[in-house]
């Protein structure tokens, strides 16, 4: 049994990358896993919608996975439950009231209900899945009810905080269960695997409580109507809007799908507490005057269709933007969305809007420890063994040093990659033969059909374009029946290329005589032998290089 | 003349952007131009390399241009000269020894020298260029030599103050002329057109000497090779970087071509001070232990073939990266570069180089005036008319508000458009019938050939490919001699998608056939015909949209 006495962890996402979180826990030959998000594509993943860590490893030891345990619901943590359903079902989901409630509305969405069990826990809570032991912990965040989660084996306990922030005052919850915290240090924790987010944030992030203080004011001085944008995900700071319209009187309506949903699941669940004659919709809303009216919506990070950017380009079917008008961005831009963001912006106040945002302004706190709070937990916990997770490779690598600061030995921490095995035990721990991983690219309804060739074309075609040439030959004679017929799309405008056009055909008719003189019929060398010169003219004359497609038709020699 | 009393503003760019600087001055028929810039492309000007002013207003009135004056030599400023030069020549350029430096390299690149007369100025001088007499006032900025320009007409005098900061201790240069610009103010300024880019940042900008400490010190404690990244523009700060290697006793070796050609020049015209044998080549540089290495390149924006993105990327020629090394990121992101530098900061530091970057750290200051600085420009010089240039909507509407702070009437101050013509005199100001202007996309070597149709092609064949679908039909007939054949990029993978494609094709050839029994001959007819069915099958296969382009070709009936 001394193999066994080993625990594997072993992250398929979430490292070096923020989303995508998704760790296994392996003792015993069980899986347990932790969490299975989604990540947003990056400005390279040309029309890619989602991204998930590739399963294949899961999909191999299907009969060995246990359960899956989720940490909160937020899109990073339960966003590829349905495309792993998909692959494996009945596997039971362990997760908090609300957590469930979120993943329930996926699989509706999905078409995936009963496709497993959905087990509901509660933070305190211990249960049993043997070999392992689950002990939840309450922790603060930007959404209610996360968990962190103590997984004790025979061979040590390894906890894993999920996301999370300490929160001295938190809106409409408990602080972090401390207590739950520290009591599994006692007992003694072999490895953490904890929140890296905001490893690079000195000091402690600040309390929900003091956004609470700006977005009343805000509501206090406003004499129009209020426009907020923010996560449809950040129910805390949901209900602290619906508190300031309260409190100055006014009404409320929602727009968005994701938002009104997860307002609907929150309400039902009581997550969100509201008198029910608070919510309008829009068209009613609109008959109010100014002063009675709040708007919540999403687009705070600039997405092209969401309401407040649709708002903004003037092109909302039921909102207009006008003078008078109080638009606070409760969020902050996500890397790689500040010009988007910054565009909204723009066009807000060219529309006459008081628009309200930056961080300086208190208008949006980080639901991610800092410095000071990853620090605290380190010393509440006391890891032999620590274990950076969800962050970037710089996070990770602020993270490891912190841990430092504490005391944890360095050979004591490891910044794994996804795929790494790392085995742990209280004789010692090391990284074993990896697990092969990757990002699974989601693309309209097609999972992983669209990988590097694809979208390096794609690439290819957003730059300079495509060229294609099409030439009709007579089978056996090679004899051009038709063409060469040039045509492109988003290259140049065809009318203000004509010469270049004309030229470009010329050169082809005399390579394709050479070709039939020297009788070249076979079709690959005959593309190639018109494809390299071609390629060099639309160079030499435009300075671009589009994709080059020359295509060629046989017909039958009658 | 009562009509030329009046003096007409006209910005031809730099209103709602940030770059593209340019503006026209025009009395008596005479007009002048202030800067000629470009900007860089937002990410959905897909493939396009610059985005240059329409100059069509220009190209029709040549022959009232008098001059071009142009404030300093960064890009933002000069780098539409040489586009410039191509439509309109024989115009002279007025600028400072190191602008005309920066502008006579261009116009070798281009081969332009001698298409036209660049006319040395300095700070304090004043010319005239009847019926105008220029003042050219001493400012700082990023770059040395930039200059603030009073333009006195017999009805009033306009001061642009280029791209400005106030820096009590500037590097290597004089602060700002303050006794120039008050004396204007004394004099009279009808209009201020002020810098506006950083009219959202709160107090006074910080001193360039401040990093020098930050440098200075990094320099003392880095015990390995040293790398730094910053602006080839940037002189003051490379100065001071050249500086800290000699007091550390360390060589410099300088890697990426415009940080090559800008130090040279700089050297050349006395603006960089160092003695000849601190600058080695990287191959010779090599060979020194790494306590003396300094390597100075570009790549602070994590631009794709920088210097700095290709040895992070692990394929610079020259230049491996190892364990104990120093990178200094001596610059902030551009709106819109956060997340390519994120990803070259996430890659050097897993090559085990200690990495330096963030504002917090003072390795980076900014050019531009904050907000006590704008208010004092309005205070020192007293315009009766304010317009706010060089910004977003959002930088000049701040910059509009500190205006009226210090007692500008709201309604003194215009936030104009490109192509807006702003008449001011002493009586009054007033914005007149605006002229045509807006963006001309540069690619490749083709200047305005790109416009909306062909991006938005780019943008279709980016996200989700190219289906093509070729048919060879005989002519009157309509008969299908060939295919259809169906050829996609960027699709999906053909291999995975046999099926797809080959259910595809059956659906084709029915519609098809149904052509030939109506005998549908007619080729746009076909097209549609054969698109339609296409694109929704595809649609509800996949959820993608790819662009479906049916080439029909046509063979002579025999």
């Amino acid at each position: 049994m001394k193999r066994n006495a080993e625990i594997s962890i072993i992250p398929l996402g979430g490292r070096g990358e923020i989303g995508n979180n998704m760790i296994l826990i392996e003792y015993n030959d069980e899986i347990l896993i932790l969490d299975c998000g989604i990540m947003f594509p990056t400005e390279d993943m040309l029309g890619i919608d989602l991204v998930m860590p590739d399963i294949s490893y899961l999909i191999e030891n299907k009969d060995r996975i246990k359960a899956m345990l989720i940490s909160h619901g937020h899109e990073d943590h339960i966003g590829a439950i349905p495309y792993f359903l998909r692959e494996i079902s009945n596997i039971p989901i362990y997760g908090t009231r609300l957590t469930l409630g979120m993943i329930k509305k996926k699989l509706e969405e999905h078409h995936l209900m009963g496709s497993t069990e959905l087990r509901q826990i509660s933070a305190g809570q211990e249960i049993s899945l043997d070999p392992f032991k689950i002990k939840f912990v309450k922790v603060n965040h930007s959404i209610p009810d996360a968990v962190a989660m103590g997984i004790k084996t025979p061979s040590g306990t390894i906890l894993y905080t999920g996301d999370f922030k300490f929160d001295q005052t938190p809106i409409n919850e408990q602080p972090t269960d401390f207590n739950g915290l520290t009591q599994l240090g006692e007992e003694g924790v072999l490895a953490l695997l904890s929140d890296s987010t905001n490893a690079e944030q000195k000091g402690y992030s600040v309390s929900e409580r003091v956004v609470n203080d700006t977005i009343n004011s805000i509501f206090e001085k406003a004499d129009g109507r209020i426009i907020v944008a923010t996560f449809s995900s950040h129910l805390d700071r949901l209900q602290q809007i619906i508190n300031a319209a309260y409190e100055t009187d006014r009404k409320i309506a929602i727009s968005g799908r994701s938002m009104i949903a997860n307002t609907k699941i929150a309400k039902d669940l009581g997550y969100l507490n509201f008198p029910d004659d608070m919510l309008l919709e829009i068209r009613k809303i609109n008959n109010l005057p100014d002063h009675k009216i709040v708007y919540l919506m999403t687009g705070s990070q600039g997405e092209t269709m969401a309401s407040l950017t649709r708002i903004a380009r003037g092109d909302h079917r039921q909102i207009n933007l006008h003078k008078g008008d109080t638009v606070l961005l409760s969020a902050t831009p996500i890397p790689g969305n500040e010009r988007s963001v910054g565009e909204t912006i723009n066009q807000l106040f060219e529309k006459g809007a008081k628009v309200i945002y930056g961080r300086e302004l208190d208008v949006h706190v980080s639901g991610h420890a800092y410095q000071e709070e990853l620090k605290m937990m380190l010393n509440m916990t006391k890891p032999k063994y620590f274990i950076p997770v969800h962050g970037e490779y710089r996070h990770l690598y602020h993270h490891s040093l912190l841990a430092k600061d504490v005391g944890i030995p360095e050979d004591n921490i490891f910044i794994a990659k996804n795929g790494s095995r790392l085995k742990v035990s209280e004789k010692n721990a090391y990284f074993a033969s990896p697990v092969s991983t990757g990002k699974i690219l989601i693309d309209g309804s097609g999972i992983g059909d669209v990988g590097n060739i694809v979208l390096r074309d794609r690439r290819i075609l957003s730059e300079h374009g495509i060229i294609i040439v099409v030439i009709t030959i007579e089978s056996g004679t090679g004899k051009v029946l038709a063409g060469p017929d040039i045509i492109s799309r988003g290259f140049v405008y065809m009318k203000e290329s004509q010469e270049l056009i004309e030229e470009a055909k010329n050169r082809l008719n005399i390579v394709l005589k050479e070709c039939q003189e020297k009788n070249i019929t076979d079709w690959s060398k005959l593309k190639t032998k018109l494809k390299d010169p071609l390629r060099d003219f639309i160079y030499n004359e435009t300075r671009r290089n589009p994709m080059i497609m020359p295509i060629i038709m046989e017909v039958p020699n009658k």
